[in-house]
């Protein structure tokens, strides 16, 4: 496959002449070949006109018919695993066998959301039945099924270059849920973002679907991005980044003429709560876990548990020794670019320099290394010293962890309550603990999408029962997912038809359920 | 029962010294008996942190408690109906039989909504079960369910002041998912809300649920829920009203610097259709369900039906002759305020002054008439008048209407392209009609929440399979419905728990299903 560097607008690619990037090794600091064409507004505003047409067929497809098309792109991807992977980590730095791992996970993630298309089981289709004689007025027939929102503008994430990115987790949803999807290209992997653009593109057009049900745009900056959220026909948007990045974006959706929805993933500090009697026995064991999270892929998961609370006593020292051992034998790891190991290190001097806090086995960076190599890191502080600092409750991305020691099960509470909204939070605790803790485990659930018990929050199941999100700033919604088959619902909208003809009813809601799904009727699932 | 005019603040009243309002008699223009005293941002606050203390409990409480306290509501409103009754009909001017049928619909959507909180109807429960062999990670253990965002912001509607207010919709469906509910009254029936509000306060009370589960506040402005919106433990906002009400409550909750969501219902136009063979067929049955539907309550529902779309013919004629005769035969009607009135006029008056558009029957608006007296309207006007003048796409609230003649079915299909998001959108069509006209049937499924086949969508029924919403402007948010069981939906999340020992989930996950509810267990619904 060729690299073009141009945008790819329906079966068409975008012009030369907008602003030129290329992608960077992160492991020199080089540029790599291939130049990337920024796109203009014209062009972003002709790839929304294209899905808005391409919307007006793809919205009648059957779940089956997408289930059809997300396969064809899994296949796509799995028959190019080797240029995928290979221009991946010239991009990322991330290790091939992590590619590897993480084109599997895309491909079932694909798989599985089709699945989900097919079966009817984002369908939710509900009927009930007329009743004519009803007193003092007829009960008219009533049906109401999720049909999909329109056009979506989604933004790739940089520490996910294929699960989050072109043809990751809000593309499927997406386009499983029956929308268009106007994918605005991370700079940090311009070249591995074109690649899978083109598959999919290919796939596109192998399955009949309309010219325009997906393209791809290219911007240095943030014009494109900016147009494509303002834009009339875009009826929502997906991200995965940081917070600034999640929040412009909610604000100009939310000053459009009509409002969209945003669906942006946020990241959070993921706190640990660490209870007694587990640290007692098993001190040593959850410190390595702890150690092995903290660290995992140079720490750049949204899920990197970045806060941890320990109850002080034997247990407690014991652990916090055994982490400082760990974290001062950890090699140093090269981060996806140069940028955001500058913000990490940026993250690192200003927890250094908080008075209390204590930088246990942290090596400061060495200004000589790579261009984005960094060491990870570990603080060290006291209760009182976080409850007034509210800056330590900020995300250091990166392989970093705060350890904040508690006198009483009340510091603890009193911490978890002070938390804002957070993806995950997790506790280790026996039994005996976590019986004497449903008041911590209650406070938890009100800051966290996803609670974890005894392990540790990275590695984010892609599964029917996974919640990916979190109130804000963990995500812009709450009430969503951007991970497992509840994201669909995130692009679906529900209509109802009364006394609608059985000639005119959809597949899904005519009386015979020739679809065979599963339906709420009269108030019973069957 | 003592009309005292204060807010009532959890189990306490509030403060005399507020600006004072009353009712007003809208038939006679007259002042009613008692004096309504607003709350001040101060008792507003305290009213939000008693709800947020209120939540920790609440929280916990099963469906089935949830449904006994709103069957509770439901019985001390119909124990004291003939007093609710007299003093609405005394603010409103809607008449005793009108009360009576809204009252009963108001208890039936209390019973409805705990019915659904008690089945587990809209827990969302999953489980996906753990697999210790999984290659190359294990998979891990998996359940989520929904749970309740926290304290929820109601503000009332004049025009059901039973159904949409203190104890209506969205009252009934916080509470029924779990949330305290701050009421802001609606000025234009103070003393209802009033009555209302005790005997929700008393239900609490006997209840036995936490005191702040449920406030009521009084304001004469607009300060109080400003400030209601504003607070930080305030997690969602539910409205029925103008658009203008409702986008300004949009704007303040996406300015907070945790935004919320606002389920805004704000009306529409509700568009009908008439197909030419359904006009042959039955020209004067349909203006005479169109003049029923446009003229019912004084014109005064979200979903009355503004506009209608006819294709020219004999049929027309016929169809339009006898609308007019109706129309002009239809007595005057008491508005709900003299404000509602005065706007509907000078919408009247704005459209009779549009080059092109012919009032029909029209009546125009005697200044002699008592302070709230509103004629019914038609008017008359082509398909390009319509289409070159945005205006008459305009919501004019109350009794009146605009039908468009189209001279073809590609100019019915284009109209339709240009509305904008609507509650709901009508077709009368015999099935030969409907079946030529599967574009306008997949257009309008992308502008409004309900599609109403041969009948006029007045009339909302309280339903699983209703959808009460649509595209902004119609509601703030198409993805949600204000009416039927998914309207409980709008105040929760999904929270998953990860490897939870058993102990320590809630009665919903545990494994053995104590509460007999229906779950997604790997996949199926069982």
């Amino acid at each position: 496959m060729q690299l073009e560097g141009l945008s790819l607008i329906g079966e068409k690619t975008g012009a030369r002449g907008g602003k030129i990037f290329t992608g960077v090794n992160p492991t020199t600091g080089a540029a790599l070949p291939g130049e990337f064409h920024s796109a203009s507004t014209a062009e972003a505003d002709a790839a929304v006109k294209l899905a808005s047409e391409a919307f007006a067929s793809y919205a009648r497809w059957s779940g089956k018919q997408r289930a059809a098309l997300l396969n064809r792109i899994a296949e796509r991807l799995e028959a190019n695993a080797t240029l995928i992977v290979e221009r991946g980590n010239l991009e990322t730095g991330l290790p091939a066998a992590r590619l590897q791992g993480e084109l599997a996970r895309t491909c079932f993630q694909l798989r599985f959301y089709g699945e989900a298309a097919a079966s009817g089981l984002v369908t939710g289709a509900r009927i009930d039945h007329a009743d004519p004689n009803r007193k003092p007025l007829p009960k008219p027939d009533l049906r109401s099924m999720m049909i999909p929102l329109g056009p979506v503008v989604v933004f790739g994430a940089s520490n996910f270059p294929l699960a989050y990115s072109v043809a990751g987790g809000d593309t499927a949803s997406a386009l499983a849920a029956g929308c268009p999807v106007i994918f605005k290209a991370h700079p940090a992997h311009p070249g591995l973002s074109e690649i899978v653009g083109q598959l999919v593109t290919q796939a596109v057009k192998e399955s009949g679907a309309p010219e325009g049900l997906f393209s791809l745009l290219f911007d240095a900056g943030h014009e494109v991005g900016g147009a494509l959220v303002k834009h009339p026909l875009v009826k929502a948007v997906g991200f995965t980044g940081s917070r600034q990045g999640g929040r412009t974006l909610m604000d100009l959706a939310a000053a459009r003429p009509e409002p969209i929805p945003v669906y942006a993933e946020m990241g959070s500090v993921n706190p640990v709560f660490i209870l007694s009697e587990a640290l007692n026995t098993k001190a040593e064991e959850i410190a390595a876990g702890l150690h092995g999270s903290v660290t995992l892929g140079v720490g750049q998961f949204c899920t990197n548990p970045g806060l941890v609370f320990v109850e002080t006593g034997a247990g407690a020292k014991q652990f916090l020794a055994k982490l400082e051992a760990l974290v001062q034998a950890t090699p140093a790891g090269t981060m996806l670019t140069a940028g955001l190991c500058a913000a990490y290190q940026r993250g690192v001097k200003i927890f250094s320099a908080v008075t209390g806090v204590k930088s246990s086995g942290t090596i400061l960076p060495d200004a000589s290394a790579g261009a984005a190599q960094a060491n990870a890191a570990l603080f060290v502080t006291s209760a009182e010293t976080f409850l007034s600092n509210h800056r330590l409750m900020d995300e250091v991305f990166g392989p970093s962890t705060l350890v904040v020691e508690c006198t009483s099960r009340e510091q603890l509470l009193q911490a978890a309550q002070r938390l804002e909204g957070q993806l995950t939070a997790t506790i280790h605790g026996t039994v005996n603990d976590l019986s004497a803790s449903q008041p911590l485990v209650e406070v938890l659930a009100t800051k966290a999408g996803r609670l974890v018990f005894n392990g540790f929050p990275t590695g984010v199941e892609v599964a029917h029962a996974m919640t990916h999100g979190g109130p804000y700033p963990a995500s812009s919604d709450g009430r969503s997912t951007s991970v497992g088959t509840r994201a669909l619902e995130r692009f679906l909208r529900p209509v109802s038809f009364q006394n609608c003809p059985e000639a005119v009813l959809p597949d899904e809601l005519k009386e015979a359920n020739p679809l065979q799904i599963t339906r709420l009727v009269d108030g019973k699932l069957n």
